[in-house]
């Protein structure tokens, strides 16, 4: 584009009979080729702007003309010397970047010499298997940008962290960009079942489509694999924990090399879901006893078929005797025989073995909050090497705001990897705005007290604290087959945020937003610190109208609408009475000395922060008090008073992030402004009825009016019912 | 982009001083002008080529310089009188075509005056609700090309003929398209559920997105009604007829209103499937019992309350006493009931009902074939006008090859509607290429007799027959949120066919073919006539491998792997033994006077065709007749080795389908080509395995080895039986 413009400078000095006309219909190529291709490529049909499709990969042309002459000096060669695929994708990323950048079609070269003036990848010699090798640094060097790493990978990754740059449109001068990941295993879990559904997914339909693998291979995957390597992602799982034994026969393998030789190529190894009973079900065995040697040997010889199609196979994930999947306790053998088992198999392999630490049982008088910790600190020290524990962030299941899971620190001879969630399953599913880094920062960051003052969550899962070598950081996908690859265009910085933060837990929340929105949305500074701001404040205000002061959820059915009335299920922990316990008397679940007790799989200090309902913070109070309606908080306000205040305030919040929004509206793309405009009046609608649902139904308990100053609600208890009861029918 | 051609030529004429390499760089942004945008809408990341999201409508620019020239000439301005929504999408339409055609942005005036050189919309006032209303013409007169009809939706179809034509590169002169719908009531069905999944959809997930509706309404929606419209399709159900109550709550009544509103402005009509037990479920009554006097005002209520918000809705469509689906019979009452009374509620509006005549009761000693037509006929004379029922285009489910339903022609009171399936339930998914217009035409032009020869299926429908005014076409839709909308890029070709047949029965399947591979795939002669053949070829290619001599396959489950063997059912008529009925005497279904006498539902001339096992054409030899093994048939061949040439032939002839495409590789965009190709891929190794499974299971009674020159399946049965079981696990 910037020749043209300079074309065009020169055209009229050299050759000032050029025509004004033709001079203006050049101008109007010029705008074709900038706008036209944007509208081309959001729907080459009618409507007009950016689709989101590109994620924070769009590469828009330099606009700082000194900026972009400076880059321009780098970019006469890519040398590249190894053949390696994962090279070839760094080197074929730096000219598509170079390309959309600066304009310039950048030759690659497998031996530059000693010519200057490009970019030029350098592979330190004498790697070993460690997180450490992924590390790059980018910096000047001889007239070069020379990217230098002890792995393929992290050549790739430091090509990516130079594009970064060079989009948000900093300076070459003093370019020193290096990292290392914090976390070995950084990896997405896809919940993404055989038939194209996606459970919990609010993004159209799985990225994998089956039936037509392996001889199609959607080109998107590659996308997939480039915007994950962007991040720092190195494994991804691509079906359900509710596994289908489908994935252990030939057919499969098959297909799913088919994914993973797209996925190899950017330093990403695929994994998948195993169906623990598959020894039964597909093999025809009489049984799935992990100590028994048929058993064994089948395992064995399933992963030695896997490692013929996929050589650089990641490894399993399961989950077992949660939720009505079998497990080995189904034989009477604990996690530690099944996951070992599996291990075991890997052995002659890189492959490892992931074993979720999400179960529970189904007891009216136990509290859920504690089964995790009960059923695996036993089995400490029992995990073969090659196992890792991955538990979720917190003790129930992935709620708007939980306390941190008592297992981290508690398992010091295994491996914790941690398990966040990316799609919004408790959050809003697709329409509403929910930046959660803060949600992940906040687990990061408690502290377990587990070796004194500083024992983070971090540190328990980076290996710091316990030594671990295998470490792991997974999310629950929030990807699926919507053009913009995550239904609310915001949340695209959901899977940014996670896999930033998968690389390194010390970004800020805000310091990625931030990158996020300049990257994806705007570069206009205005714009972009009312949408970081919007960001920042969205995880409170969605807490504070849909589960304020320590409330929680997890109730039967699509997590969709407000049922905190629900007292049947299948489960009694699957209702929403086993959780608030509302009754005459107050609100939460007591879960100190006099009630569950589970306070006590924390350390002293821990208990500390949470076993006073004076003391507690308002946020996590209710996760462990059952306090009384009238009981003055800090705030100097009763719990009905602040509870109907949070509730309404957060429902208010909603319009003040549309204001937000539209402040930067004129440095947004129509198409993106539109969309999210849109999707936050469905969240501010939906704000409402969750607070009405609330406030009306804990009224039959408290006995209490609306606050002065909120507008009670126009509906009646029934009436919200009957609305939710429509999302429960077929 | 000509005019850039033109540019350089004058540039290099006029002003010789111009370096080469200003030149050679203003070719290079005419070939990014030509190259980039289309890249780019594909996949703004890496890959190039055409996404297939344009469908028919890519109104790429006119090459042929001369027929340019002409169109050139009517391109100066739009002559809408009057503002109605449709005429303004009439108008954008040719604006954006005419934008890319021929790179010129036409203007639209209210008041054309006498000027020429331009599009004039007339109206022809006077009009009535007929579907001869909606027909159009399109000529030259006065110097301007006039598009008239006496209603607006008319004048969008002209718009769209026109654009047809100018996107083949035909002549203005003599300019005269003229064409009136021979059906009243055009229109798609839509099987989507209110979870996004859609039943036996194979493109992604449903277009409509409820969890987002009202306030979000996804821009797409406007691309799936222009598609709809240029093909004359005037009506859209949006929901599965194993229906969702919700969408009779407000609630829900507001979301379909939204894209209603979309619909609107393309002559489209939102139609809603319905749940008959609503009143119950819903609403709260004891019962849904049609005669109750409290169910029919419930419904009264219902219908008031839609058209509050959607002015012109459509209608509804019902699936009742089917298949578990609740309906008037639960009550002892009949389909006319259960329809009239809905009919009863639509009396003030223009809405009308449409009753599905798929039922079938669980007798394992009755056969399906006959069951719709004993409940139906007997009702004839006793539905509401305002009812259609609608009639699968055989007595089965659709099949891949089916006699018409003996229904069409014997209720000559009753407007009957045909439904086809344009999903490919039983047709290899999105995987196998099977163009389905040979089979809509083959039950269209099937002579039912019922008023002497030429009694035709299609004379029966469009109305000519028995004077319907209320003639209905309806399709199950093959829409999905995959980018391409259909999955497989050539089953764009099975939507195409159903719109312009549901306008025009007598146009040809070749017709049809060789207009969309033109408007879609390519204007290079040979390589289109390769692909038409292709596309001509490949329904008795599918029955061939598939199907073959009138077999039939609607067993249980996902209808996507071979279970010739399933004996087992939910039902005695979800069994595969139930339909083909092999033993060790033979072959088929004896549907004469000697077995479930079937045939005795068709007029004597029909029977005649059939009754014979001798004459019967082996198309429809096995749904009418237990053939012997050992039968010889017209062929020479004995009826084991027929069933043999034929299955291996059929898998054999999917090879040739990859060398006809292959031919026209180099006419094909890069993209679609290799997507198609291979899908075809998929396809041969799966006729493959379908030819395996039926030859391998049919030799267990049969007894008799593979004819010589073919070369038995190197599986065994029982490994078949293994590698289809694995599609039948979670």
């Amino acid at each position: 584009m910037i020749r043209l413009n300079r074309y065009l400078r020169n055209a009229t000095n050299q050759y000032d009979k050029i025509s004004i006309m033709n001079i203006r219909f050049l101008l109007l190529i010029f705008i074709y080729i900038l706008i036209g291709p944007a509208s081309f490529a959001t729907d080459p049909l009618t409507s007009e702007g950016d689709d989101g499709y590109r994620l924070w990969l769009k590469y828009e042309p330099v606009t700082e003309l000194s900026v972009k002459a400076e880059y321009i000096k780098y970019a006469t060669f890519i040398g590249q010397s190894g053949k390696g695929e994962i090279l070839q994708s760094a080197s074929s990323e730096l000219q598509t970047g170079f390309q959309k950048l600066l304009g310039k079609n950048v030759p690659v070269t497998e031996s530059p010499g000693k010519r200057s003036g490009g970019i030029v990848f350098k592979l330190i010699p004498g790697t070993a298997n460690d997180r450490q090798d992924e590390g790059y640094q980018v910096q000047l060097s001889g007239g070069n940008i020379v990217v230098s790493s002890k792995s393929e990978n992290g050549i790739l990754y430091g090509a990516f962290a130079l594009l970064r740059h060079m989009q948000m449109q900093l300076p070459v001068k003093n370019l020193n960009l290096a990292s290392n990941p914090k976390v070995r295993y950084r990896m997405l879990n896809h919940w993404d079942n055989t038939d194209g559904t996606i459970e919990r997914g609010y993004a159209g339909s799985s990225l994998w489509k089956w039936y037509e693998l392996p001889e199609r291979v959607d080109p998107r995957y590659q996308d997939y694999a480039r915007a994950n390597a962007s991040l720092g992602i190195n494994g991804t799982v691509l079906n359900n924990v509710n596994a289908s034994a489908r994935f252990m026969s030939q057919e499969y393998i098959v297909k799913v090399a088919a994914v993973a030789n797209v996925m190899r190529k950017y330093g990403i190894k695929t994994y998948l879901s195993v169906y623990f009973a598959a020894p039964k079900t597909l093999g025809g065995l009489t049984t799935s006893d992990p100590l028994d040697p048929q058993v064994r040997a089948w395992w064995k010889e399933k992963v030695t078929q896997i490692y013929k199609e996929i050589p650089d196979f990641g490894g399993f994930l399961v989950k077992a005797n949660s939720e009505g999947e079998p497990g080995p306790q189904d034989y009477g053998r604990t996690h530690a025989d099944g996951a070992n088992m599996l291990a075991e198999a890997f052995k002659p392999y890189d492959g490892i073995v992931i074993w979720r630490a999400f179960v529970y049982k189904a007891d009216p008088k136990e509290d859920r909050f504690k089964a995790a910790y009960e059923e695996f600190v036993p089995l400490d020290g029992k995990f073969d090497p090659k196992v890792i524990v991955q538990v979720k962030n917190g003790p129930i299941d992935f709620q708007p705001r939980e306390p941190f899971s008592p297992l981290f620190g508690n398992m010091p001879k295994t491996p914790l990897g941690i398990e966040f969630q990316i799609t919004q399953e408790y959050l809003g599913f697709a329409s509403h705005a929910v930046y959660e880094a803060p949600i992940f920062k906040e687990c990061l960051e408690s502290d377990t007290y587990v070796n004194g003052k500083g024992s983070t969550v971090a540190n328990v899962v980076d290996g710091s604290l316990h030594s671990y070598s295998r470490t792991l950081m997974a999310g629950v996908a929030n990807t699926g087959s919507d053009r913009n690859w995550t239904g609310h265009p915001l949340a695209q910085a959901n899977w940014y945020a996670f896999g930033r933060l998968s690389w390194d837990h010390q970004l800020s929340s805000e310091q990625i937003a931030r990158e996020w929105t300049e990257l994806t949305l705007t570069r206009n500074q205005k714009a972009r610190e009312s949408i970081v701001g919007l960001m920042l404040r969205s995880r409170e205000i969605y807490v504070d109208y849909n589960t304020p002061l320590g409330l929680s959820r997890p109730w039967m059915g699509v997590h969709f609408a407000p049922e905190p009335w629900q007292n049947k299920g299948a489960r009694p922990d699957w209702t929403a009475v086993y959780y608030h316990r509302a009754d005459s008397v107050g609100l939460g679940f007591n879960r100190t000395e006099s009630g569950s007790n589970a306070l006590v799989q924390y350390r002293p200090q821990v208990q500390q922060q949470w076993n006073n309902p004076d003391k507690t913070p308002l946020p996590y109070l209710l996760w462990f008090h059952h306090v009384g309606w009238d009981k003055k908080l800090s705030t100097g306000r009763i719990l009905w008073e602040e509870l109907c205040t949070r509730l309404y305030t957060g429902a208010d919040s909603v319009s003040w992030m549309q204001q937000q929004w539209d402040l930067a509206k004129s440095s947004l793309d129509p198409q993106i402004y539109t969309d999210v405009a849109q999707r936050l009046k469905i969240q501010h609608r939906e704000a409402i009825w969750w607070r009405n649902a609330w406030v009306l139904y804990l009224q039959t308990f408290a006995k209490q009016p609306v606050p002065k100053g909120f507008e009670p609600p126009k509906q009646t208890l029934e009436e919200v019912k009957k609305s939710v009861n429509i999302y429960l029918m077929r």
